[in-house]
C-alpha cells in the first residue's frame, strides 16, 4: 500500500544534510512520504520539495511536532530501524506480506531514540547489526520490501528525467 | 577478492557527517577501505577509525590526496556510482563475477564529479536513476555484490558486539 517514512529528532544546522539525504532516498526507492520531527527546518523540506516538482512523482515532506502521537496513532505496521534490532532477514517476509495491504511506518534516529521508539514499534530491524547509517538503512529496507518496478512508475510528471548512460550526462527536459 | 570506496571532494565542516556515514556504511556492508580525496580531515578518520576498534574488524580508512593516480593506476574494475550511469541490474552479473577474482575500486562524489571519472571509470552505474545520496548508492551496491555471509565474518576481534533484540538494546562487551 505504502510507506511512510518517520525521521525523529531533526537537528538545524547538524543534521541538515544526512536529514536531506534521508528524505531523497525515501523518495527514489519508493517510500510515499516522509515526516520530519525534531527542530522545525524549512530549509529542508524546500530543497527536497524542489527535487520532487524537478524530478516528478507525489512523494510528500512533511514536519510534525508530536512524533509520538504519530507513532501510537498509526493504523498499520510500526517497523523501527536500529541496529540493536532483530535481523532483517528474519522478518523481511512478515514485513513485505503486510506492505501489500496495509501502510507502514518505518522509523529512523536520530542521535538518541527515546527508550518508547523501541516498546511501540511492532518490530525493531537491523539492517545488519553494525553501526552505519540511517540513510543506508532506508535505502536497503525500502529496496527489499517495495518492488523496482512500482518504483520506477511512481515518478510521474518529471520536468527532468534522467537517460541511464554508459558515460557522461543526458538528461531530457519535459 | 574486495572492494574500496574512494570518496570524492570532500569538504570539512559541510561534509564531515556524510563522508563518515559513507565509511560507516563501507565497512558495515562488507567494504576492505575507504579512501577520502578532498580536504584532509583527521576528525572523519578518528572517528570512523573508533568505531572499527569498538565493533572489530580490518576496515581501513585513509586519505589520499591524489585521487587521479588512485583511479588511473587501480588495478581491477573501477565502478563509479552515479545517478546518469547505466542501470545497476544491466551490470550486476558482470560486476558480481569480477569481485570473485578480482580488486573493485567504487567511486562515489563528491557535489561535483570531474568529467574525466565518467570517462576512466569501467562503469558508471546509477542505483536508479533519481537524485538521493551517496550512502545509499553504496549499501545497496555492496549488499548486492557481497554475501551476507562473508560480511558477518569480517568483524573479528571486537571489543562489542550488538545482539539482535526484538526490544530495547543488548550489547556484549568482550
Amino acid at each position: 500500500m505504502g510507506i511512510t517514512i518517520l525521521r525523529l529528532g531533526h537537528r538545524i544546522i547538524r543534521d541538515q544534510r544526512i536529514t536531506t539525504h534521508v528524505a531523497l532516498t525515501a523518495r527514489a526507492f519508493g517510500a510515499d512520504r516522509v515526516i520530519i520531527s525534531g527542530e522545525k527546518d524549512d530549509g529542508v523540506v524546500h530543497s527536497v520539495a524542489g527535487v520532487c516538482e524537478e524530478f516528478g512523482g507525489d512523494f510528500a515532506i512533511e514536519y510534525a511536532k508530536d512524533w509520538r502521537a504519530i507513532i501510537k496513532e498509526w493504523k498499520g505496521l510500526v517497523v523501527h530501524l536500529t541496529m540493536y534490532g532483530m535481523q532483517f532477514n528474519e522478518v523481511i517476509q512478515e514485513i513485505r506480506a503486510h506492505e501489500k495491504h496495509g501502510e507502514i511506518l518505518a522509523v529512523v534516529g536520530g542521535s538518541k531514540v527515546p527508550p518508547e521508539v523501541y516498546d511501540w514499534a511492532d518490530y525493531n530491524v537491523a539492517i545488519g547489526n553494525q553501526p552505519h547509517s540511517e540513510v543506508a538503512a532506508v535505502a536497503v529496507f525500502l529496496r527489499e520490501i517495495i518492488d523496482e518496478e512500482e518504483v520506477e512508475r511512481k515518478f510521474k510528471d518529471a520536468k527532468k528525467t534522467i537517460v541511464p548512460s554508459p558515460k557522461g550526462k543526458k538528461v531530457v527536459e519535459h
